[in-house]
């Protein structure tokens, strides 16, 4: 198969150098040239596939909001408060951990979470998906645990003192260590 | 006093108007200009205080860095793993509860996390911190929980969730939540 017969592959190309960009100099110091340069094309091309920078940065998050409103969806549907905390937590662990460079995008520039939070279904899920943590009118402290909870595990998915742990380690401590904020139960311990 | 008669008071205005920009815009989408113009003056009256955006960013710092210098130095000479993490934790979590602001603004912007990580001062201090809070040899879940605590202290002090809370509440509630995250005793809970 020749590069010109699959036709989402420059969009993906695209997508793949404007996470490394963003990364190194966040959303607002990158621009649409310095992608063509990173990619070795003109500004036309990636026009092409993406006008906007904004349309790129849509694109990045997309697929990882929609499994995020999937599995908010399928916690919500569990019978008991851990259950739905379980499903909820261990969901966006995934998530987060199949994503680590996404998660870094979305921790480093504020256009990107001011874009995100602006939106009425990204408040939706994020209040969703706080209830899910923190259950239904919860005492002060275990609602600081669930703001706590996101930012930690935003933090442990980009930490680079963390770059070590394969995923499958990384996905079990931070399973267990969040379980002790949220006061949910771990199984026995060793 | 008049205004005139404090030298300081400029600089400090300047901080104060610059802090705001950067939480609306980011470091990267602030200029001089910007910070002259909500401060209704020329850009020539910025540039007298500071000569580029850095210094205003190092002058925001600073002070936040020598008290955690202090801190860390502080916890380092106490005798037991409990005491030492103990005292790191609750300097780092009086200044960010008193910082607010400034967190925000250090979680906020590639940049700014750039030029701190950047300095080996800086890397030196979060090297000690993180061996205070996670213990000498820490296991591996102890040791994503220390990368975890950092996260969730930033995302706690930010939070528009949180805001409602009084420094004096959030302050107790991101201790009791922390020292559970890092396997410290609580005093013992109602």
């Amino acid at each position: 198969m020749t590069q010109r017969s699959r036709p989402g592959e420059a969009r993906r190309r695209v997508l793949h150098a404007a996470l490394e960009l963003f990364a190194r100099h966040g959303v607002g110091g990158t621009s649409l040239q310095m992608i063509a340069n990173e990619m070795g094309v003109t500004k036309a091309a990636v026009y092409h596939q993406f006008h906007t920078k904004d349309d790129i940065v849509r694109a990045l998050i997309t697929p990882a909001l929609d499994r995020l409103t999937q599995l908010t969806d399928l916690a919500e549907r569990k019978r008991t408060r851990t259950a739905r905390a379980e499903a909820v937590l261990s969901g966006i662990v995934d998530l987060v951990v199949a994503n680590r460079d996404l998660t870094g995008l979305l921790q480093s520039d504020p256009a990107i979470l001011d874009m995100l939070r602006g939106t009425p279904e990204m408040q939706a899920i994020e209040r969703r998906v706080f209830h899910l943590l923190a259950g239904p009118d919860p005492e002060p402290e275990m609602l600081v645990a669930a703001v706590m909870a996101s930012g930690a595990l935003m933090a442990a998915a980009t930490g680079q003192r963390l770059d070590g742990f394969d995923d499958e380690s990384l996905r079990r401590h931070l399973m267990a260590n969040a379980r002790r904020l949220l006061r949910l139960r771990n199984p026995r311990e060793a």
